[in-house]
């Protein structure tokens, strides 16, 4: 062994026993968030509203059409440009609720506060929360508050829980896709990723980005309701770009649906400050995470229809077709590139940012 | 200033500017807590659902009247006698919907990882999770998953958020305790807390105790429904005792109820092992966490008849009535000792035993 290696320890890459711990790449959204979902919980906890996988999960009570969703948001630093953590945990459940036509109506959120937290921080989050609460029509209804001692947890986590009410079938699903279908974007992509890269501490990245963590219950009413009468259920997917990037949103669909998708890169919209960031970093944006950005996949004839619908709207202003579902190659997403060869997007198998949500 | 106060660092106890900073004593369910919900959360995020501080928020969506709540669990260690942070999960969620009277019917649940948690141990708390949910009647509908660094949390923290359904009115609450009332608890307190600290390290207490995780929903499905046709009504509160202990629960009622309560000691049930853990520890035992026991206040002609139902149930075959509501002293609770003395029992100031649950 020479000098080199022996100073370089080989063992922190490859650690033994290392496929029996849970690794940052489980928390990714990419290969090996699937393979932990689908070996460790699903096989237990599975059952048919579950195994769906959907955005929010759909269920009858009593006669009343029930969405429901959670997330942790456990996004480091817990303020960065464009949001904090409490704006984010309310963006990111209203949007989940609206990608299955949900009308979000009430949440919940647990906080869990390490000890040491400065309570001008909880305080600046707690309103930030309910800014981004008033602004998506919908309130918090019940909560609980932990606190763990220093070192224990990292500042504050919180886990928002929101209900909504369906009143229109079919639901879009990441399971509707169909070949013919066109693929539309309401935006560009990767700004949140890269606005908390931007903000972590020890990067000195000059960039004005920031995050596009908003709330799409508005958009999505309007891609649902202001088309024309026999609209609504020509909207087959609706699904908002989070960890894992746009590239996990194209992948899931293409799975869920048994489809294959493609697109083209030159009609993927991309900020020119996201792209040099991507560039310095070694970053394909195709995966950096969104958290106001949706894929919406429909039928080709409503696609014309439904960009003018989404360009009416702020959040989509710079809305885009960037590509069409088809028949061949099942599961699998492919790009074509400028140059005009066509690429495998793939899955990511572990992390390349973690904690971003 | 001598040897002795030099040695001894009496900034840990006042630290300049603490008043500024969470601190573990918010997280104790006592007045510390009340104040941080009072001062930070409520004037921000307050409004007519989330201002009734109870158990679980009821809410009427499309005709169905849904009672839904939250908590995180954060408990330390894992794994403990008598159940893991899994079961205690699903539980505690499934108390909280039940003391609105409500049925419980489906859950979401959000498992924050650290890095490096071993995923056999993951295996067997999604396990216990699923045994649970099996348990008490109800499923998994929509989860999430999310991983931190190493040293950004303590090995799982599990956000459990349930939906019930209410079919009868009205609910039982925490403000509805009348003079006269009768106060009945289902079985012997401290159980949890003193198994959870038996089984923190470094602590080499001698115990066989066990937690008294349980779910309550069949418990109170036949205090609710099992006595004479007018009874419904006359279940006034019911209360799961947690984090605060009795004393946090008692309190709370005669707070909301605007009532005072007088218990006997000689009539409270403690396990002698409990007892004698408290005595070493210099614990309380009327504020030691319970997970699987409840408080019910009925009227004064109920008493004996929910006293035989509970006691037909297994979760309650120790229960026993404990005292009164009372016009005197609104807000205050208080204990007539063994030797005939009275002493208020108010709330802890701060933290008894952190990470409970």
């Amino acid at each position: 062994m020479s000098e080199l290696t022996q100073s370089f320890d080989l063992s922190c890459l490859m650690p033994s026993g290392s496929e029996n711990i849970v690794k940052l790449g489980h928390g990714s959204g990419g290969r090996m968030t699937t393979r932990l979902i689908e070996n460790i919980f699903l096989p237990v906890l599975g059952n048919d509203i579950l195994n769906e996988l959907e955005d929010a999960a759909l269920i009858n009570i009593a006669g009343a059409n029930i969405a429901m969703t959670t997330d942790s948001y456990v996004v480091s630093p817990i303020f960065f440009p464009g949001g904090d953590i409490g704006s984010l945990a309310v963006h990111g459940t209203i949007n989940d609720l609206s990608m299955r036509g949900a009308r979000p109506l009430c949440l919940s959120a647990a906080f869990i506060m390490e000890e040491g937290l400065p309570i001008a921080d909880l305080e600046k989050i707690v309103k930030s929360f309910q800014q981004a609460c008033l602004n998506s029509g919908t309130k918090l209804i019940t909560a609980d508050t932990k606190v763990v001692n220093k070192g224990a947890a990292d500042k504050l986590f919180i886990t928002t829980t929101g209900i909504g009410i369906v009143e229109k079938f079919p639901a879009p699903s990441v399971k509707r896709a169909q070949a013919g279908d066109c693929v539309l974007i309401s935006g560009d992509i990767g700004r949140h990723g890269i606005a908390i890269m931007a903000s972590r501490e020890g990067l000195d990245l000059e960039t004005t980005i920031e995050s596009d963590s908003y709330p799409l219950h508005n958009l999505v009413w309007s891609i649902l309701n202001d088309s024309n009468e026999e609209g609504y259920e020509k909207i087959h997917c609706l699904r908002d770009i989070t960890r894992g990037g746009l590239a996990g949103v194209l992948n899931e669909i293409a799975n869920a649906s048994n489809v294959g998708i493609e697109i083209r890169e030159d009609s993927i919209p991309i900020h020119q400050e996201v792209k040099a960031v991507c560039e310095i970093l070694g970053l394909d944006p195709l995966y950096v995470a969104c958290e106001g950005r949706l894929v919406s996949v429909v039928t080709a004839n409503m696609a014309e229809e439904i960009v003018s619908i989404m360009s009416k709207h702020e959040a989509a202003s710079g809305c885009m077709m960037i590509g069409r579902v088809v028949a061949d190659h099942p599961g699998r997403v492919v790009l074509r590139s400028k140059i005009g060869g066509n690429r495998i997007v793939d899955l990511l198998s572990g992390e390349q940012l973690p904690r971003i949500c």
